[in-house]
């Protein structure tokens, strides 16, 4: 093969037409001008001081491939330069040895007869598919594809070469790692393995849990962009800060946004010059946001990669007339409040119209290949968070090995259970006290026997009533707006005055009930154990479901594997006391039914003292989970849902916080506090079984310090687990990620 | 001296009269039956088993002088019985060596002639104070007052005696320690370290924290309760769960009481069957509380020692009527809502009327010696919180060496500011901005010149302005209820339209200022080191006010030493950005001014991340204090303003708390994490001045272990610096508080 790129002991001895630099597998050309034979020796010896103030001027970041500094310094090649342009035997182009959409192993790429490379990528002139180079040079297009395969081989994975035509004569004048979409990344990786070219771990390792990410996000279709660009759809390229497609009616403020968004059936997109925080409701209820100013680290950013929402920022060609509704395209393509928009955040692109999308297949067969060689890399277990049938279904078929977090007050939230609940909640007596519990009672059971039985013996793990009270009756503040109007209209004569009477009655009650259950700081208010302690019954009645249920699967032949989680836990006597009585219950249940089953009983790790106390917390509890948000919250003295549309914001953006710690695991702070909880909670109870559960669980870099503590299971949401399992898999071969 | 007291080898060959069994220094009778000689071999041999048997009964809990139970077993001693009651030349009457009420050195007590012991104690006779026994029996007398000094000198403290005559002969039945007043054990340590019968260092150790407390409460004088109790005005004897006298007019029930207390000019003691979470608020506006039931660990125990306020519970000979609201005594005494009420929370008694009461003088020269040797002891430095001239001219007339803690929004609160600091937080210009802050700085100055006269050189801790906001605006509650009643008038024609809708127009402008800085959450919200990086010019002009005022002092020839303190720092970041434009301010001002003052910037140590990542922080503070509130708050997640009244209350009944960790430090929880920061400080910054603020500051239990873990100083509130002082030397004598 001749090649462009010559290492420098091939140097030419004649001519030398230009001069190359090479850093890693990056080839940059410097000069196109040929350099006279007299200056050749000159320039060897200025060529470090030219590299290193080019590279001065370019700020290149020496990082391997972990993201570590080196300063291992460069290759300096200095070859010919060749000519795509000297006549009709002459051409150049660009190609990939496989397809980097899909991952199929078939060559693709662009060639032009009579051009330089800057013709070809330029998009000035129309271009020609590789293919019909088969019949223009034949002979060229088959040595191409043998280099092609070379390359791949010798490289070892999907390259992105240049090559030129000069009279005839091919020349390779660069090759690299291609870049390609996540599908064909986990396609490719797996192909290479199933060819031997490259060892599953190397596959695994290829492939990064960013890739399983927006593999699961929703996508615009690549044949609908294409033809969108056709047609000169592409308003704009930005920024691509939060990934996925969103496609909705354009909204030139947070609050026209929220409006449309819910009157109209049609989904919303924010169009802002910025966002600021009263954007936020706006953001929250449109499915993208498009700026036009910003950064990286603009708040749009941050608060849409915040909320998972797509986002693409810094769209300088967008013009925006918030007076009139509209905006102009650098092309004066006029779009008005109500025209449908469609945004790539993975890109950065944005289309007029509604683009088509699809969902990539969570059970693709090379994902699903890839995944599996994962699980044999990685020690960690992943379990999912669910809460019903149909979430644990979801959550076993990605490969879930269990629940970590079956949170009870969401079955308390549904509609047909509130009143109950309510009922409960102000019952003045034991007696209706009880019977609010025998109504919940049934409806409890059939919620954990029907996970029990998607879960087929697999652990799962049900916490106890968590939120404070108050969340489940009539919001406080529109209570007493109501009671306050109605004094007046009572006063001011308005209305039947016995019905408006007894209206202030029953509202004035309810008002004072809340009262009674309102705390200055819920957050930290009595919910939890506090609240198992203070309403015995309440519990009582959740474990009972808990065992009865258990006890049903067994008469039916099942595996059951139920686990009693009791959250908030600060001092052990708590625990003590609490589990104490749910035990209690259990043998009770036990010994009506006459059937015996294993219940665990552990306990949340939620709060600073909880890590602190371990050792003693451990003689008491079964199995630990770090529920890392409140955590988070508590150990850095923060109100998540106050501080993620307020001041943590802020710190991200004047880089007091490098990253959302409620996103990723402060290591430093929170992950200190794990760290002695472990050592602690094991110094008492030898191999004390520890997981996480939360949204940390379901985060590449918090899994791997969950590995590197040496925690048992990660928990997260049913459609994190893939990411899960692959991050498990990285941690486990040490944080190489990426081998090459 | 003859002593109906022997030690077993003693013991008489002849008659034995009786049996004592001596346990320590604590000398039982169990029997006052002549024994018959002849069983007196077969009793030697029984006596452990009528010991153990006896001892059973009444539950001894054998514990040393600093608490750890021991199982030294017991000395029995069997002697003589002697008999007062003989005839005219007998006589029986107990006396303490010196008067345990004052402290001073005359022997003071009660004897009465053909009488026993009981006759002395029961009350049924009229006793004959001892300097009668002069003039009835001068011999008798003298050798009484001769065995008396020599059993003191002996056992080396003042004693209490029991005694009888004995036809003419003078037998010593007993000795043991004397109880006595806090006045008294001050005055007497003293006298008995300056008579050199014990060294200073004992003279210190003799004396408790919880003397110097009631030392410092106010108390029932001792004339006036006598005076009561000869009139029969002793109403019942409870237990002594909170200290200190309360007086006030009797209320039933809660509402009554705080009605009462927000209406009159007279205080109000809230008398009740028992209390209950509702009953707090009533107990609050009240100087005192009783119960007729409950113990040391009801609720309106726990609740009274929470909130410092006088207690007496489980008056049993109390009967409460509380639908007629009277109650009677166990003497048919009637008493009813609104007649006047004394307690004494130290001794558990309930007066009916109005007894005065005296507060002890803080420089009883006793005390300032005692105090004075205690300074000598101690290596904390103790220093007080206050916010105002005239709390820290307190502070330093009890002793404080500096001040930890000035709160600067308690300067913010008051009415003349609170106007400009509303301005502040609503202004929409930066001009309006600025206007407020400038008419704040000079106030803020003036604050702290007259903390730096004061002080004069001692150090002073100002923190930067802490809670959120809000707090400086108006109610949210009222606010919105004054919208809604104001809205229905507009809709329902009431009054001038014009008028209402003006009014309406302010009030919703209000209220959406104040729903701007609402906060789920508010203690874990924008408070802090977090406002002052949202908010620069405030925290700038804090600073500005404290180095304009510390030059002036300069200039004025005065000593001054400021000390910066930032709240709620989580973050390194955080404070090297804060400090860094608080530096740059304090830069501008001294050389506006032209001179040079040094200024220590410092954080307050208060979440728990602050602790694990304290190395880092370190980096950027000059010095670190413990805000131990805020720390167990987070620690343990808990609110305590809601915690205190709501579950911590249930958790001490329930024994799930020993004791309230907002009173008394968390050694295990908070204190693990307060170890972790000294270490990781201090590792970075070698000699890190590190001090406590905070009500933990002045608690004896908190404070020794602040000595064990190496901190500089405890800051407390002026009136507990006495306590802290004795507290910080008892640390330093290695916990031997007792060391007899």
């Amino acid at each position: 093969m001749r090649s462009g790129v010559a290492s420098d002991s091939d140097l030419p001895a004649g001519e030398l037409r230009g001069l190359v630099l090479s850093f890693k597998d990056e080839v940059f050309r410097v000069t196109k001008k040929p350099f006279p034979e007299a200056a050749i020796d000159q320039l060897r010896g200025a060529v470090m001081a030219v590299f290193s103030s080019w590279n001065g001027k370019r700020a290149i970041d020496y990082r391997n491939a972990s993201g570590i500094p080196h300063d291992l310094g460069t290759a300096v090649n200095i070859v010919k330069m060749v000519y795509g342009n000297l006549g009709d035997r002459s051409g150049t182009g660009v190609a990939t040895t496989r397809n980097v959409t899909d991952g199929e192993d078939e060559p693709e790429g662009d060639f032009l007869m009579r051009a330089q490379g800057e013709d070809v990528v330029s998009g000035t002139r129309r271009t020609r598919p590789i293919a019909e180079l088969r019949e223009e040079m034949p002979r060229i297009h088959a040595q191409l594809v043998r280099h092609m395969k070379r390359l791949e081989k010798h490289c070892r994975d999907v390259q992105d070469v240049e090559f030129t035509i000069e009279n005839g004569e091919l020349w390779m004048l660069q090759t690299r790692d291609a870049k390609r979409t996540a599908r064909a990344a986990v396609r490719i990786a797996v192909d290479l393995a199933d060819a031997r070219r490259i060892t599953r771990q190397e596959a695994v390792a290829r492939v990064t849990p960013e890739h399983i990410e927006t593999f699961l996000h929703p996508q615009l279709e690549a044949k609908s962009k294409r033809a969108a660009i056709d047609k000169g759809l592409l308003l704009a390229k930005g920024l691509n800060v939060s990934p996925g497609a969103a496609i909705g009616r354009i909204a030139f403020d947070a609050d026209t946004a929220e409006r449309m968004s819910k009157a109209g059936a049609d989904p919303v997109v924010l169009v802002r010059a910025e966002t600021r925080p009263d954007d936020v409701h706006g953001m929250l209820a449109s499915a993208g946001t498009v700026t036009t100013r910003g950064g990286r680290t603009s708040h749009a950013a941050l608060v849409a990669r915040q909320f998972g929402k797509p986002a693409v920022v810094g769209c300088q060609d967008l013009v925006i007339d918030a007076e009139h509704k509209r905006m102009q395209t650098a092309s004066g393509r006029v779009l008005c409040e109500g025209d449908w928009l469609s945004l790539d955040g993975s890109t950065g692109e944005v289309f007029a119209g509604k683009l088509a999308t699809f969902v990539p297949d969570v059970q693709d067969p090379y994902l699903t290949k890839l995944l599996s060689w994962a699980d044999a890399i990685r020690r960690l277990e992943v379990w999912a968070n669910a809460d019903y049938g149909r979430d644990a279904q979801r959550a076993r078929e990605f490969g879930a090995q269990g629940i970590g977090l079956c949170r009870t007050e969401h079955m308390f939230f549904e509609t047909d259970r509130l009143p109950v609940v309510q009922s409960l909640i102000l019952a003045k007596t034991e007696g209706e006290r009880r019977e609010a519990l025998d109504k919940l009672l049934p409806m409890q059971r059939a919620d954990f026997a029907k996970l029990f039985e998607v879960m087929n013996g697999l652990p799962v793990t049900i916490r106890l009533l968590d939120p404070p009270l108050h969340e489940f009756l009539p919001d406080r503040d529109t209570l007493a707006a109501e009671v306050t109007d109605l004094r007046a209209r009572l006063r001011l004569h308005d209305g039947d005055p016995k019905q408006v009477q007894a209206t202030l009655r029953d509202k004035e009650a309810m008002l004072q009930s809340v009262d009674a259950l309102r705390e200055q700081n819920p957050m930290l208010g009595r919910r939890g154990v506090r609240l198992g302690i203070h309403m015995p019954e309440l519990v009582r009645m959740q474990v009972r479901a808990i065992v009865e249920a258990a006890c049903e699967a067994v008469r039916k032949k099942q595996r059951v594997s139920p686990k009693v989680m009791i959250p908030l836990t600060a001092i052990s006597t708590e625990l003590e006391m609490e589990r104490a009585v749910l035990e209690d219950e259990a043998r009770l249940v036990m010994e009506e039914l006459g059937i015996r089953v294993k219940v665990q009983f552990g306990t949340m790790i939620e709060v600073p003292r909880a890590a602190l106390v371990a050792d003693r917390i451990a003689r008491h509890a079964e199995f630990f989970s770090f529920g890392t948000n409140d955590l988070t919250q508590t150990t850095f003295g923060i109100s998540r849902d106050d501080a993620e549309t307020g001041f943590l914001v802020e710190y991200l953006q004047k880089g007091i916080l490098k990253t959302n710690p409620f996103a990723t695991l402060d290591v430093s702070g929170v992950g200190s506090l794990m760290r002695i909880c472990v050592e602690r909670g094991r110094a008492t109870r030898e191999g004390l079984h520890i997981g996480i559960c939360g949204e940390h669980g379901g985060d590449p870099k918090s899994i791997a310090f969950c590995h590197e503590i040496g925690l048992d299971y990660v928990s997260c949401s049913p459609f994190r687990v893939p990411v899960a399992r692959l991050a498990a898999a990285h941690a486990a071969m040490g944080g190489k990620v990426d081998q090459r």
